[in-house]
């Protein structure tokens, strides 16, 4: 079949399957959801076995042991899926809720209320188990989804979608989840023009996924994009609590997006703070401008691209600073709007860090570890947005939906 | 000097002017916009030179009255922009507003605040006042802007960005508005690239212009599409109410988005109801599907593409339907997702065109023309968001803004 009708009929489709399930009771939508946990943990020895063959083809090309680890599904991993599905069933459902509610002087009712946004496509890359966690989130929140894995775990989402479609015909709603089968770039760049059908793509994944989706894509894309969060240490702070807050941000898990990057010090205190950071974390690597540097004698020079880089891993890049507004024009220059924090007893040095620094989220004596949907009581996440427009910081169920205005009148006519 | 420097430091000059204005108070970005109407109102004589080489050079184009119409700035006009802005310093400022504020069981204080988008990008053509209209509305909510209009009213548009301008510069805020001088569309596809400083474009025009900003942009759009609206008309119906919104929404003033495009009749009451409507709007032009045409004599047959065109003109286009079902696939086919009307007496046809209706705004009773910045109350309009994310329906200054979160601890660190 030709490549084009194929991913056309397939977004076709899941406009259609849109309308239905957009106009599913939240009662009828919780079913579909139990149905797909209860598929998947029926399915579980055909998952485990798709997942073997991609461990193979893994091992085969040599991926390293964190990827292996990323990519394995075992019975552990279904049951907290599983887990996962029957959480999200419990949240309250976040369409039909009233925004706002007006009376106007000629009468009219103009209600304010949250729907569904339609067709979402999330691009994603290794982890499997995202296949089931954007496929329920979407489908909670009464979108149809368009789901493009990465090649490495092809076997396992094919797999996991199949579940997951054999439990949305069992409910009489064929295509709300789809996968994009075909590993090739071509599909994706295909998908991305077709904006007629599709009204939101997520990327998630590296910084050239993003960038190309962003680059390709004629459909409105959230960005979920690298984090370069900064701590900055004001000279009037409790070094202890600013320590804790430190170690915890880089070193309680370096790998997320959320992690700590850069450490930014007063430098009325810079020499005696220097030494403490020095001596609180050391399993991690510093780089340093040349002030840190003296202080520190492990620290290795910070190149200009450090600043900027999202490391991932235990290093930390050090920088002395004047005061709180060299730290927010640090932090907007080189950082990634994700997530920054002040840690100082100074109120208006905290309320000033706060305002101008330009990030999704901004903390105050508090570890950049809390950027998350979970933390955030939102019960589930997508995501966490770098973008600005409709959802910024973690994505919940409340970000999957848009609104529409209902307007009742009584033969009302403008004059 | 080299254009794409030039465009790329315009862009860059917004994004530090951007920190600027976000930074202002309230009051002082009223007395910004305050300083802009005396500003404008001081230029006068110089705008309306500009705007006669604007005019002669129309005139040489044998450019339409209406076109001209639209294109010109006398005194009446200059006093009208002067008096909108006085009500846009009036209105509540968008910004600082708390959305919600929760505490985590940890303690962590979480507030989600509206702040400025930071640099906007409005591409437009023609109509002068734009310039102004959304260079206030810009800076009301604490956004810096790129103004890009037409090449028609160039001249005028320079006088204005220099009052506009001058103004800003006396209270310290230079770059805050910045207008692309060059006409040239090179100059467009340059800005549409730079989303490492500029967060919104908002094309303001026709289809094209719409779809090449969609298509080159890698910055988030919001589009203001065409306003192909319906209105259906059910059985139980009241048909003098009916034929008076009907009149309305087409008649009153057909030159805009949400004027009627499409009328749909039950077919029950079909044959009684043609005749009504063609005695009602003797002055609109019909075209019909074969049933309406066997009832009404004058009507021409509607061809394919008439369902989904935006005449703004004295044109209707009718079709008759077995019934609300109908009507909505009709709508969500043809419509552009903009406005729709059902006048009906049943409540459950009602409910169920309202819910399954993907458009922006829908009505019960009420003509299409109320959708609208002012009249729904919200003082002030930047345009009419046919897209889902972010803003659907009218933008007022709300639309102007997102949220940041700033989050407040005591030490909080990450189990």
């Amino acid at each position: 079949m030709d490549m084009n009708i194929t991913i056309e009929q397939i977004a076709e489709r899941a406009l259609r399957s849109s309308r239905k399930i957009a106009a599913l009771t939240a009662e009828q939508r919780n079913k579909l959801l139990l149905d797909i946990s209860k598929s998947i943990n029926n399915d579980r020895e055909k998952i485990k076995k798709a997942n073997e063959l991609d461990i193979k083809n893994a091992v085969l090309k040599n991926l390293s042991s964190a990827m292996l680890d990323r990519l394995k599904i075992d019975d552990l991993r279904i049951n907290s899926l599983c887990e996962g599905i029957e959480k999200v069933v419990k949240l309250d459902c976040p369409t039909g809720r009233i925004l706002s509610s007006i009376e106007r002087p000629n009468g009219l009712i103009i209600n304010k209320v949250t729907v569904p946004i339609g067709v979402i496509t999330i691009i994603y890359e290794s982890r499997p188990n995202v296949t089931v966690d954007s496929a329920v989130l979407c489908l909670k929140s009464g979108n149809a989804v368009i789901l493009r894995g990465g090649s490495e775990s092809i076997n396992t989402n094919i797999a996991l979608s199949e579940s997951i479609e054999n439990a949305c015909n069992v409910n009489n709603i064929s295509d709300v989840v789809q996968l994009i089968k075909t590993t090739s770039h071509e599909a994706v760049s295909k998908l991305l023009k077709l904006n007629n059908y599709i009204d939101l793509v997520i990327p998630r994944g590296g910084e050239s996924l993003i960038r190309k989706v962003t680059e390709e894509s004629t459909i409105p894309v959230i960005k979920h994009y690298k984090g370069v969060c900064s701590i900055y240490v004001d000279c009037e702070t409790d070094f202890e609590l600013a320590l804790k807050i430190i170690k915890n941000s880089k070193c309680q898990r370096p790998g997320v997006c959320n992690a700590l990057e850069n450490l930014l010090i007063n430098r009325k205190i810079a020499k005696e703070f220097s030494m403490l950071v020095d001596k609180a974390i050391p399993e991690v690597e510093l780089r340093g401008d040349n002030e840190f540097c003296r202080y520190v004698g492990r620290a290795e020079a910070a190149s200009e691209d450090d600043w900027s880089t999202e490391y991932l891993e235990l290093i930390l890049s050090v920088k002395i600073v004047d005061g709180v507004k060299e730290a927010v024009e640090f932090i907007n220059k080189y950082g990634s709007r994700h997530s920054d924090s002040i840690i100082t007893n100074n109120k208006d040095n905290a309320d000033y860090f706060m305002r101008e620094v330009d990030s999704s989220t901004v903390y105050h004596n508090a570890s950049t570890r809390f950027t998350d949907g979970f933390e955030f009581g939102m019960g589930a996440e997508i995501g966490i947005s770098t973008d600005k427009l409709h959802a910024r910081g973690p994505m919940g169920l409340n970000e999957l939906t848009t609104y529409k205005y209902l307007v009742y009148g009584t033969g009302q006519i403008r004059n």
